[in-house]
């Protein structure tokens, strides 16, 4: 156990834009899954520096999606998917582990490229969110914390998070400064991805509210402190600590290494994928501070890819909230337990620093299409490694070695995945 | 492609009673999802002829379930159901094709101990469908059909089968005789299985009705054509052509062909598997007598068998509709198109026939709870292939080839799986 038969290769990815494309928006700017899953295949094509008869070529697709049941009424939507793109009658099927979902797809497409019934497959994922109300969508996300103990009791995900980060704050010193340093960031980086739902810095956005009149603050410090613009969500997360709802899709090709070069110069390599599970509800864990199911996915991909987290010059993590991405950071093993918090504040984890981080603009920015983000984190990483990010966002020395890692829920599932050129 | 990187086997099997359990029904027998998958994986430890410490070799769970989002308010199950069984931290995910989830979690768990990464794990499925009103269920169901082109249109399964049945009719003479006798079938072998839903013949129902002063007829042809007792659900299908709503959980242990033998003197060897998809709305397809996405699956699992229909000893096929059953037959081969009415008739697939087909009572009499139904079939094809099916369900001649067919709402989806002893 825990090698794969084969080596097995990334080739091409691609993503929509990432947004909010309601049906109660504009009506020019309605998109369904279907849309935004062909955009993302397009984008793809798009970017592609070699011809691939995708339609022929690939055999199967592995699609993370969370609930496109509860969000729009459809299930069965691997095979939907596939009709988009024009590939039935080739088998497709839906993973689904929350906002892991995506990243289960992929390593389930990689596990199955590695077994040698595929040599070529399409791993993707998407989610249409912004449907439901505001509500709506807090109440179907909720459906990923534990139904019996948490969700009936009024456990929605802010507030699960949050009891992470007070208890964090409390075993450790993580200030509120700290995680709002998160925040600011990852709309840096956010700014500078022409797919990312929110194209602009916290400092644009406060900026735009002085415009409007709406408040006069002397620095970003005092904006993000005020109740009525970052209001509290659940102490000590405010607005500004917690991930967009996004409608978005994304995806990717994987193959064998041998079939990798047909289709092009620059392949990255899988060389090592890890996943680990845990309790969904949060107070059944001894410890709140970390999320388990990561740290046994880090152990299990530094293993197969023969590698330690000093290795690993740019990766994407799983920042649903701020604190999400202090303990991510920890878990994997980039920063001791305890000292992510502080990383944050020199600034280790900005471009072109010590360990880049969410160079996308991350879940924060970019948006968090729960079914999608898993394979957004590895478009980005993909993009990283080949020089192939937008501007000022590609890091100045194209990074040989990423990560990217991806939660589910509080902490009940978590993929990670290591890339080599 | 094509080819698994090493051999399979199947080593263990259990499931829980399939029936209602709603939480409207009496209080003692009230059952959640984590109930019925907690006595799924009891009765597997009951029935394994070795001892096995599952919660130390089995290394991942592969999940197979529908709409747990729509049905409970409850995703991410996964790690929850691994969690039931003591399985966390170990990688837990869900696979979803609508009817075919279990199918597909099982396919999936097969590539995944074929690739090397693990040697053990469980697949298992489990649907909670009635705690909805019998509106609800269909509605949720539906959920699996075209969201943008069937469901809106008000077109449900019952509605979608109907049209697949009166096609085939059309064009093969196929009669409303032919669909009801598969029914008359699956209820006489669902009375034989102690783990049906219905442990009754048809005429065991008109007999209770008799008994009941519902009505007085002379025969079981005369009850089934009686539209107060069996009323037209959508032409030619009547209520009795229908499968049932049902609560249910099954798993199974997949390992390498050299573990196999430590878990059990007796391992089924899975020599083949398929899938296909197709699109998910019937009147996108050229052809509604038969289902492509079977016809494929059917094609790569016997092409990597290295057999043909006629070496096939027994089979469990899906049957949600009694329509669907003489499809999967002759999709699968074991009849030319449009013998499989006659075949019926002519009493070939009943039990210690030429090829007894549904000998578990199918999902017919057995009971359909959604993402376990694939799994529930594989169940009965371990049991008939070991010799031990419950008193007289067992064949004679003891089945060295075994197959199951799953599909996934009107035929997006399908897997079908050969075992061999």
């Amino acid at each position: 156990m825990g090698k794969l038969a084969r080596d097995v290769a990334l080739v091409a990815v691609g993503m929509c834009k990432f947004g909010n494309y309601s049906k109660y928006g504009p009506p020019d700017q309605i998109k369904t899954s279907r849309d935004l899953w062909m955009e993302a295949y397009l984008d793809m094509l798009k970017h592609m520096d070699k011809t691939m008869d995708v339609q022929k070529e690939a055999e199967a697709l592995f699609l993370g999606n969370f609930s496109s049941d509860l969000f729009e009424q459809q299930g069965h939507l691997a095979p939907l998917m596939a009709e988009v793109i024009g590939l039935n009658p080739k088998p497709a099927m839906r993973l689904e582990d929350a906002c892991v979902s995506g990243g289960v797809a992929f390593r389930t497409a990689v596990i199955a490229v590695a077994s040698g019934i595929y040599d070529t497959v399409i791993a993707g994922g998407v989610e249409k969110m912004t449907d439901l109300t505001t509500a709506g969508v807090t109440d179907t996300l909720a459906a990923a914390a534990d139904g019996a103990f948490e969700y009936p009791y009024g456990a929605t995900f802010p507030g699960l998070y949050a009891n992470i980060a007070t208890a964090h704050m409390a075993k450790y010193g993580t200030t509120l400064r700290q995680l709002r340093l998160v925040a600011i960031k990852n709309h840096n980086n956010g700014k500078l991805n022409p797919r990312a739902q929110m194209q602009m810095t916290l400092e644009d956005i406060m900026n735009k509210n002085i415009q409007k009149g709406v408040g006069n603050w002397k620095d970003i410090w005092e904006y993000l402190d005020d109740d009525k613009v970052n209001p509290w969500v659940a102490y000590p997360l405010r607005l500004n600590d917690c991930s967009l709802v996004t409608d978005g899709a994304a995806m990717a090709i994987i193959t064998t290494k041998e079939k990798a070069k047909q289709y092009t110069d620059t392949p990255l390599y899988i060389v090592g994928t890890g996943q680990g599970s845990d309790t969904l509800a949060l107070h059944d864990r001894p410890d709140r501070t970390h999320l388990r199911a990561a740290q046994v996915a880090a152990k299990e991909a530094f293993k197969m890819a023969k590698l330690e987290p000093k290795n690993i010059q740019t990766a994407e993590v799983h920042d649903c909230f701020t604190i999400a991405e202090i303990v991510a950071m920890e878990d994997v093993g980039f920063f001791k337990f305890g000292e992510g918090g502080k990383a944050v504040e020199e600034g280790l984890t900005e471009l072109n620093s010590q360990i880049p981080i969410n160079t996308s603009g991350g879940l924060k920015s970019k948006g968090h299409p729960i079914g999608a983000s898993g394979i957004g984190q590895i478009v980005e990483v993909f993009k990283q490694m080949r020089g192939e990010a937008e501007g000022k966002r590609q890091l100045k020395n194209i990074p040989e070695i990423g990560l990217t890692h991806n939660v589910g829920g509080s902490g009940g599932s978590c993929t990670i995945h290591i890339f080599k050129r």
